[in-house]
């Protein structure tokens, strides 16, 4: 499919798409371009054929696919180093969690006559690094693809690739996406991540050791709020205009839900309880989850 | 251990200590009284020697152990039949999941010469109805159990009894232990159920479907937020004081975080980010999840 594959930062996700690419055959040769030391070995045993590279110089002009997988805020660097070298002839894509803003430099940073195509694969774990990664985590997962007007040999060439990696592969505009994403991935990570401070909060101020007794629920928000602190502020940061909005509405139910609580609204409470079934229903139809109850940890 | 051992409500968790005690054989004979009538098939199938009764009424007299795993809005009912027709020397427990209210419900009107002694296993999940018992389910768990002066001989037979089931026991009174679940159970379920409303409105106001790109995090927030209803009524309302003031503070942080996002308070929020993983580490530490990334779920 393709001769020669770049991924340049080669964590959880970088190293599931290297490991899934190379399982499926997708490229001749495999090129890693990644800054963390401590994972260099950790990629070296996944494949003996991967290729580490230690700059993006001149030699990546041979590669016809680029796959960023690093944080959103190490882009900038790596287009200057994309406009110095690459051909164009070459595709490029990234796995961001925002796209508004990754549109945005796109347009004013990459060379016109460079072709970018952003990729957002919704699949992941709390857990960082290339040791987590595996060759079938997109698999039956969503990938979606942002409409480009650009070039359609290029589009269908990589709708393709995730095809193969086991995806099912949709295509949206950047604003759709970042709106839709700011509601059902970036809100509950927020949420996660402030449930644990409350706690914390309240841990501090009542001298308690409260963390012993959080199989009760809590536990489950702390494996979401254990997801990498670089990729999160970055997503935060970039979408930081849906997240306000859609931080207003929760805290707005929220208030409400507290009132229900405080005058006994009984029928309205149990309503409020009993519509939330229905997602859960639809996101087990839809596959989205398992059915099992409690996740299938075992007992 | 026990003679006659009587369950009343026979959920989820009913049916795990039915189950649970027969496993242990921990009485010589175990009745249940369950008023839904599709549950009856279920539990009969559990075990041959399961006596199912019809009515609270005089036969009760024969029970030593008499263990009530309804919603505590069942509560005050079933008193007066205990009233009416137990024995002085049969210890009652209940798994209710607040305390106090059931301290003051108890000591307005059980009869003086009945002994109560409150238990709250930590344990349970989002399925309900007898066939998603287990045996199991209190294995390495914590039971909080409610400091009585009455009776120690008592006490200690039902301290016994939760760890012949597989529980860690421990004492507590039942003002610190409403305030500790408030944070670390009644708020996670709060939250998810105000996430998944929030969502729904969102879809509603947007005509997008969005629950099909759940995976993102929104999936998980959904298994907590399918929790029964009536259960969770009965919680809220009961611990109304204390979920005012955990919400009160939940809003607080939820709005400082709005404004470090808004503000690009760039070393603020990655210190925040990064400060949730330590209670991650602390649960895994402490046996209160399993450390598999994403719970395991098989990719």
């Amino acid at each position: 499919m393709f001769k020669n594959i770049l991924i340049i930062g080669c964590g959880m996700i970088g190293s599931s798409i290297l490991r899934g690419a190379i399982a499926q055959k997708l490229c001749k040769t495999i090129y890693v371009f990644e800054k963390n030391s401590k994972y260099l070995n950790q990629i070296k045993k996944i494949n003996k054929k991967i290729i580490l590279i230690k700059k993006l110089d001149k030699k990546i002009k041979i590669m016809d696919l680029v796959i960023i997988s690093t944080p959103m805020s190490e882009y900038q660097k790596i287009i200057y180093k994309l406009n110095n070298n690459l051909n164009d002839t070459a595709l490029i894509t990234d796995v961001g969690s925002t796209r508004v803003n990754v549109a945005k430099l796109v347009k004013q940073e990459l060379s016109k006559n460079l072709n970018w195509i952003m990729s957002h694969p919704i699949s992941g774990s709390e857990a960082s690094g290339p040791k987590y990664g595996s060759k079938n985590l997109f698999k039956n997962k969503w990938c979606i693809l942002i409409k480009s007007k650009k070039n359609k040999t290029l589009e269908n060439k990589l709708r393709r690739f995730w095809k193969k990696l086991g995806s099912k592969v949709l295509f949206m505009q950047e604003q759709d996406h970042d709106k839709i994403f700011s509601v059902t991935s970036h809100l509950p990570h927020l949420v996660a991540y402030n449930l644990i401070k409350t706690a914390q909060d309240f841990q501090k101020a009542h001298k308690k050791n409260i963390i012993k007794y959080s199989a009760g629920g809590l536990r489950d928000f702390s494996r979401i709020a254990a997801s990498n602190e670089i990729m999160w502020r970055d997503i935060f940061f970039n979408n930081s205009e849906n997240m306000s909005k859609i931080i207003d509405l929760f805290i707005k139910n929220l208030k409400n839900f507290k009132m229900d609580i405080k005058k006994k609204r009984n029928s309205l409470l149990l309503d409020k309880l009993k519509k939330s079934k229905k997602v859960r229903e639809q996101i087990l139809l839809l596959k989205q989850d398992i059915s099992k109850p409690d996740f299938g940890r075992e007992n």
